[in-house]
C-alpha cells in the first residue's frame, strides 16, 4: 500500500454536501497521514475549499458532472449516472488509484455501486452494512442493518467473522464478544435462522457469547451483534424514531428539554465512529449518515485509513479461508 | 352468552400476585357488569379479599394448589402442573364455565396452556400475541410480538384480519388502518415474507395502508401493525430497553429526572389497555404484563368483557370464512 493511504471521497453526497464534506476533508487532511481525492462538481468543490484559509496539499479534486439524489432509486443511479460523483469516487478506487472509499450519499445507491463495481473479497458471499449502537461503556457494532434481508446461517457466520476482525483492527478490541440477536437468551430459542446459526457460531472459534435479546441490544452485552438485515434495519430505525418520540413527549412538559436533547444527541452521536463500514467489499468502504457533520466526515477518513492500514480485508480473507478449510477437514473426518 | 359475562382470572400469576390481581378484580367487580372467578391458593386469595372493606358478590374463589413460576419453562408448566392456578383458570373457561380468561403470569406458559387446552377458532392457523405501542394520538396494536417466529404470508394476513376486528370491536376504531412492518415504505421493499404478504393485504378488503418502516412504528401510521413474531419481539424489547437506557443517561445529569421518568412512564403506560390479547384462541384470552398494577388488571377485565360481549371471535370466524370463500372464487375464475 502506497504511503500515505489514499481515500476517494464523494464530495456531493449527503444533505449538507459539498460544504460539510469539504470541511471534514480539510480537517482530516491536516490531522492525519492521508491523501484525499475529493470528487464532485469541480467549481463547487473548489468554491468550498476556498473558504478554508489553509488548504493542505494532500487534497486533489476530480470533476464529476452528475449527482445521485438522496431519494433516487439505487438501480437507476447505478445504471444511468455513470458520471455521478458517487460512481466516479468508487471507480477511482476500483481501478487502483485510491485505497478506500467514503460517501455520505444515498445509502442504497452507494451500496449497489460498491457491490457492482468493486465486488466482494474472495470467499465473501454477502456484504453486510454495519452500524454502531451506544451502550453505557461504548458502542456495539450491529450487522447487517439492511443490505441483506433474507440470510442463511452461513451468511450470519460470515458477518460475525467480519465484524470481529473489524472490531479487533479498527476499534482495538482484542477478542470481541460476538452475540446473536434473538428473541431470548436460551440456546434453543429463535426462528429457523437463528436456531441453525447458533451452533455455527458456537463452533466458529470466535468469542461467541450466545444470544442477545432485544433488551440486551443497548446494554453492551456484545461488541458485535449479528442479525439479518431485515431485523437489524427495523430494530435500528424503530429505536431511532423512539428517541425522537421521547424528545417530543418531553418537549412540552420539561423546561430542561434542550439540555436533555443535547445529552441524548451526545449519547447517540455516531460521528466519532465515522459512518457505517460496508464490510466484505474488496476495497474498504464507509457509508456516512446523510446528515454527517464535518466532524463525522473527518472521523470517517480516520476510520477508512485504519481500515486500509490495518489490512482488515486481508485478515478477513485469511480468516475465512482458515474457517472454510477447518470445515472441510471436519467434513472429511 | 350468559349475563353478566364470566371471566376466570389467574389469581397467582404475576410479580405482585395475589395482591394486585385481587385488588384489580375487586375494583373491576364494582365498576363493571361482570362475574369474576378468581383462581389460586384459596387461603391467600381470601386473605387478600379480606383487606377490601366491600367485597362485591360477583367474585367467586376457586382453589388451585400449584403456581407456575415466572421463569418456568412453558412446556414443563403445561405438562406437569395440572393443578396450577393458570391451568385451572383456563380449564374453567375451556369447559364452558367462563367466557374469557386473564392471567398476568408467565407469558410463554400461559400462551402454551391456552393453545393446548382451548385451541384456535376454526379456520385460524396461528395464534398471535398482540401488544400496544404508543403514538402521539393513541396506541397502535402490533402483532405478532413473539409467539410465532417463522410465519408464512397467509399467517400475516390472518394476523391483519384478527387485529382489524379487535381494533374495530374493542378499541372502537371504525375502519382500522393496517400496516405491514418492513424495511421501507415502497411496495417492492422487504424480505421474501413481506414481499409476498404485501399483495395479499392489498387484495384483502382490509384498510391496508402499505408498508410501515421502523421510523413509522411509533408515529401512528397504522392502527394495526403486522409482523412475524421474531421481528415484533425484538423491535418491542429493544424499544423498551432503549427507554430504560435513556432514563439512565439522564439520571446523573438532569435534576428533573424523576419527573421525566414519570412523564415517559405515563406515555408508555399500557395499563389502560389491560394487557396483550391472545388473538385467535377459541376463548377470549388476555395476557397481562407480569408487573401489572391493580389498575391494569381492572382494565384487563374491562377489555376481556368487551372482547366477549362484542363477539370478536365470531366476527373473526365469519370474516375468515368470507375471505377464504372469496379466495376460492378467485381461484375458480
Amino acid at each position: 500500500m502506497p504511503d500515505p493511504v489514499r481515500i476517494s471521497v464523494d464530495g456531493m453526497g449527503g444533505d449538507f454536501a459539498p460544504q460539510n464534506i469539504v470541511s471534514g476533508c480539510v480537517q482530516a487532511a491536516s490531522e492525519y497521514e492521508v491523501q484525499l481525492i475529493l470528487v464532485g462538481i469541480e467549481s463547487q468543490i473548489r468554491a468550498e475549499l476556498s473558504k478554508h484559509s489553509a488548504i493542505p496539499g494532500r487534497i486533489e479534486v476530480v470533476d464529476a458532472s452528475e449527482i445521485v439524489a438522496m431519494n433516487e432509486q439505487a438501480t437507476v443511479a447505478v445504471r444511468k449516472k455513470r458520471n455521478s460523483s458517487m460512481r466516479v469516487t468508487v471507480d477511482i478506487a476500483s481501478r487502483g488509484d485510491a485505497d478506500g472509499i467514503i460517501s455520505a450519499g444515498n445509502t442504497g445507491a452507494m451500496y449497489a455501486t460498491v457491490k457492482m463495481t468493486v465486488g466482494a473479497i474472495p470467499g465473501v458471499d454477502r456484504l453486510p452494512l454495519a452500524t454502531f449502537v451506544p451502550h453505557p461503556k461504548g458502542r456495539s457494532i450491529v450487522l447487517d442493518v439492511g443490505a441483506n434481508v433474507d440470510c442463511k446461517p452461513d451468511h450470519l457466520l460470515e458477518f460475525a467473522l467480519m465484524g470481529s476482525v473489524y472490531a479487533e483492527e479498527v476499534l482495538s478490541i482484542p477478542t470481541p464478544k460476538i452475540g446473536l440477536l434473538n428473541i431470548g437468551e436460551e440456546e434453543k430459542k429463535g426462528n429457523d435462522l437463528t436456531k441453525e446459526t447458533f451452533p455455527l457460531l458456537k463452533n466458529s472459534g470466535l468469542n461467541f457469547v450466545g444470544n442477545i435479546d432485544g433488551y440486551g441490544l443497548f446494554a453492551g452485552m456484545a461488541d458485535v451483534v449479528v442479525c439479518d438485515g431485515f431485523i437489524g434495519n427495523i430494530a435500528l430505525k424503530s429505536s431511532e424514531s423512539l428517541v425522537e418520540t421521547i424528545l417530543h413527549v418531553l418537549e412540552k412538559e420539561i423546561e430542561e428539554q434542550p439540555r436533555i436533547a443535547s445529552l441524548l444527541t451526545k449519547y447517540f452521536d455516531y460521528s466519532e465512529y465515522g459512518g457505517a463500514p460496508l464490510l466484505g467489499a474488496r476495497i474498504p468502504s464507509i457509508i456516512c449518515h446523510g446528515r454527517s457533520s464535518p466532524k463525522a466526515i473527518k472521523n470517517a477518513v480516520r476510520v477508512a485509513v485504519e481500515f486500509c492500514r490495518n489490512n482488515v480485508n486481508e485478515r478477513i480473507h485469511k480468516r475465512l479461508e482458515r474457517m472454510h478449510s477447518d470445515n472441510s477437514q471436519q467434513l472429511a473426518q
